[in-house]
């Protein structure tokens, strides 16, 4: 895909690529992030989060995972929970020209953080 | 379902009855407007939204429809839009002892105004 | 203020009320839920909360208090937190026709959940 | 201040920069879009948007505009619209170690794309 935005950046291709796997990671976490919650509903919300990030442009692939064990609890009454970010495990691939950006997100326990993180830039 | 919650509440059950379905209406709107969107994950996206209302209490129901005319429409070089409150068509059932109140979600075009209505409120 | 949209709605001015608040309480949660938050973004962002509520039609007050005693606590290194339910205290008041609706949100740790109820309905 | 997740990463200052400031992007945008809006709050809300970016890691400057002369126009019956990506304009200064990455977020009418972009990166 040729890019029709190029003019407006001043940055090289790596850049250019972690910057568009930031956008994508804080898309995920601030959109679907309060998400109601629980078993039955589990697998579809993992599959819109995931497509609804493919729709963006640059992303080659994305995994999302929203861990069972947090979900499995029996909290509250109502039967259900809110999305939250320590639930989220998110492995993204974003590609632009020969680069490629490997990016996850993992809620780090030692940080006490959901961290949005940068795995790997490779160029073909 | 007994409600747990009966006793901090000061109404009747059909007020009860349109006060959830309000909460509903506003969870959809406010949680889901600015999803990226465009014809490939529309289908995944309309089921999410369900389910995810489905699993709050009171749901019997939950129809979300976002129109395909909105979406079909080239608009920017990305080839995607974000959800915007006038896509959507929401119809909701809710159900509170032996009330149900039937409320929807619709762009009033004279209005210019994504409203959301109560149509009828039953008693068994 | 007259209301243009009567004629879509099919129920009392106390239900219509209601309705509304539970439309409003819907929106605080889905909306803010998620927000990054310290000791030195809280009251600006009740402010926005309240303020954003306020511009909806209906509403004749609202006032949202983030619990101080949930955000001291020196969670992560990064020493900020994203809005939870839990945090937020919110109390409303609808006006429709002559009807007053006041509604609350509280975190009720007894249900382990962020309740939205109706405190009252009074008529003029 | 030192970076407790260096660990995690596999890249250089200046693309952690990027990265960095793409996930504040994704936030602002997908955090705050919806959100209700009139001249009434348009000034509370750029500085609650401004303010909790601020409390993101590695932040050292955020702007909020949200466009005057889109509100002001007169649409809908309850005088007041939800906040959109194209009503935003976002200037933000991130700081790692002694990388400056300075991006901004413009609709650009050409493309017509709420576009997130990289205008500079600085090394002291």
């Amino acid at each position: 895909m040729e890019d029709p935005a190029k003019k407006y950046f001043n940055c090289n291709d790596k850049e250019r690529a972690v910057f568009e796997a930031g956008i994508k990671m804080g898309t995920i976490y601030h959109q679907f992030v309060g998400t109601p919650i629980n078993k039955s509903n589990v697998e579809v919300l993992e599959k819109a989060i995931e497509e609804s990030v493919k729709v963006q442009p640059f992303v080659e692939d994305c995994t999302v995972k929203i861990k069972r064990e947090m979900i499995k609890k029996d909290r509250g009454v109502y039967k259900y929970l809110t999305l939250t970010g320590d639930m989220l495990e998110v492995d993204l691939v974003i590609r632009y020209n020969n680069v490629r950006a490997y990016c996850s997100m993992r809620y780090i326990e030692e940080m006490k953080y959901p961290l949005m993180f940068v795995r790997e830039i490779r160029v073909d």
